[in-house]
């Protein structure tokens, strides 16, 4: 294998692609990234089993020149470390079975390469359902959503994962841990099969950092029986998916609030920060107080290394409340919530509070309370 | 004590000061900040025992007004992580024996206080030599020649820090750890005693921190016996300063060069960063190889996972030469170097080589080299 690129244009590449290099495998092979040389393109592929990246470099612009077609697998982290420190616009590579030569003005460096005969393949099954989306809205519904999901130490591995659930055109996107969650959707533009999966949360962190914000392009997600694929022009990321079943979010979410609060979201989330301070501190755990009368939330919290209190305006409409929440849980849906205004529903002193940015009713965030003994308002 | 001041006035105050205070201390009054109240400022001040910072507020523009004078100490992580999350212009301190009460419109927090009485004084002793000199230019002494010292392992416990070195009105600034030195000088303007003193790294590193870079303004550098201070209108911070003797540096460093090259900076450290990147890998150490013939030096690295060579043009006076140094070493001296050009002074294949920005003089870095067994040029 034999060719010629722009330095930048393979630099750009191997810095998306090498994400997907494990960074311990018991599989030499995986530490490296696969290059193959077709007559007018450059795949490289990388993957650690779970979850997989091709990437194709082809055009002018790329200043790729195949000499020679053939493929190899060069290990990742020095290949990487030290391509992007050649100053040079052009690099030159000159591959046989066991070497790799890799050549600039000036510049020259022997690595040694893998069997490419070990090297897995991405599995590109034919998708049995696909719709087309804009990069930069299926990223921020992943902003929205991810932080909800369960840790990996969690009994019910499918909860680490997040659910994409395409029906009657509406796409959503659900994470929960069992004190919360998160939901957020989007109406699709083109007509839509029902499907139903579970996406690893490391693969949707991995697309959040390719994808790019308010991104108008389109990519395609596809779903086939154990796996997802997620292609752009560019390249083609693969997943395993997981097994296991979600509750029934939508119901659990329909709640007949006795309390209804609208308030601004900046306001209440500065609040929060600083009483979660105190509340880090305390034997009690992590735990912050609403007191919540006409016209005032008032946040609390309270350690033996201090107590803290800040009012903030809101409009409130129904009975007054007063009701605990875990601090790091309800900053963790503020954070997530970018629209100024947000709005409020408590069921009662034991129920959920939904959170729902009021200019966008397509993200919902519902957490749990937690009890307080023998406390009045 | 009571005062009302201006947040961010107190914020940057706090975040300079509380760089002081010890991460861990077996004296629960050291993880807070001493605020003391006096007609018309007020000083915070924070210590680890080793070194200390007394930071001045005054003038209108600081919001700065006392009500009560006293003093108090509160713990500073708490304290600086909420105020600085306050949203409000003014804050409000009233402080008893046990409790600082903080305030600003709507928000109200109670921290509890340590007894001032234990919080030991910040020493400033009447100093025996004053030198004046602008915060930028010591800031990059700092920088380079800092990275040189030995590290906190070192069985001699002088050369973790840094000699300043003050006869016949220059101030020299060395660091060294048995294979290298950095030395960096100036001329000061006014007259000054001679005096020596070494001064712990963490004490300049911290001065680097929150000296700004190319800050005309001056400060005063005072040694007692014992300590230092670095005085600026705003803050004092004092340091104690560590017993022992450094080498004749200036002598060491006067050799005959046997080979003078002059090469472009930023080319030689991309070449000697990339052959860096194979030496860590080598089992025998992270050691670079220059072969240097006229007009060209070939900066040459191998191990197991593969070699590299870069030819960089250079202008060569002397004979040939095979030398090897260890990368991280030669990189440090090179990374302390903002000049364009550089002149590398070879003795010989066993002696030093003794690296100086051309457009600059009074910036010399010392290099021991690796001894090559058995290798011919």
């Amino acid at each position: 294998m034999k060719f010629i690129i722009n330095k930048n244009e393979l630099v750009s590449a191997i810095s998306i692609v090498e994400k997907f290099v494990p960074s311990k495998t018991p599989m030499p092979t995986l530490a490296g990234i696969k290059f193959l040389a077709t007559e007018d393109s450059l795949f490289l592929t990388a993957t650690n089993l779970e979850m997989g990246i091709e990437y194709k470099i082809y055009g002018e612009d790329t200043g790729l020149l195949v000499k020679e077609k053939g493929n190899t697998v060069i290990e990742s982290k020095i290949l990487s470390n030290i391509i992007r420190r050649i100053d040079e616009d052009i690099i030159e590579f000159d591959c046989n079975e066991n070497s790799a030569n890799i050549k600039s003005s000036g510049f020259n460096m022997v690595l040694p390469c893998f069997n490419v005969m070990d090297f897995p393949e991405i599995s590109k099954k034919n998708s049995l359902k696909t719709i087309k989306l804009k990069q930069g809205i299926f990223k921020d519904m992943i902003r929205k959503t991810i932080y909800a999901r369960a840790d990996e130490f969690s009994s019910r591995p499918q909860l680490t994962g997040v659910l994409v659930d395409c029906k009657d055109n509406i796409l959503n996107m659900v994470a929960l841990d069992g004190f919360r969650i998160a939901w957020s959707y989007v109406e699709l533009d083109d007509l839509a099969e029902d499907f139903k999966v579970i996406v690893p949360g490391y693969t949707l962190l991995e697309i959040s950092r390719i994808f790019k914000d308010e991104d108008e392009s389109s990519f395609e997600f596809c779903y086939s029986a154990g796996s997802v694929e997620f292609a752009t022009e560019n390249f083609v990321i693969t997943s395993r998916v997981l097994d296991g079943d979600f509750i029934d979010y939508k119901m659990i979410m329909n709640i007949e609030p006795k309390l209804v609060v609208k308030v601004d979201a900046n306001k209440l989330r500065l609040a929060v920060e600083k009483a979660g301070i105190i509340a880090r501190e305390s034997s009690a755990g992590n735990l912050i107080k609403f007191n919540i009368a006409e016209g005032i939330i008032e946040v609390q919290a309270e350690a033996e290394s201090g107590r803290i209190s800040e009012k903030v305006a809101c409009s409130t409409k129904g009975q007054e409340m007063l009701i605990a929440f875990n601090a790091g849980f309800f900053l963790d849906a503020l954070k997530s919530i970018s629209e100024p205004e947000i709005r409020l529903e408590f069921s009662d002193e034991a129920g959920p509070c939904i959170i729902t940015p009021v200019e966008n009713e397509h993200h919902k965030n519902f957490i749990l309370p937690v009890r307080l003994k023998g406390e009045k308002l």
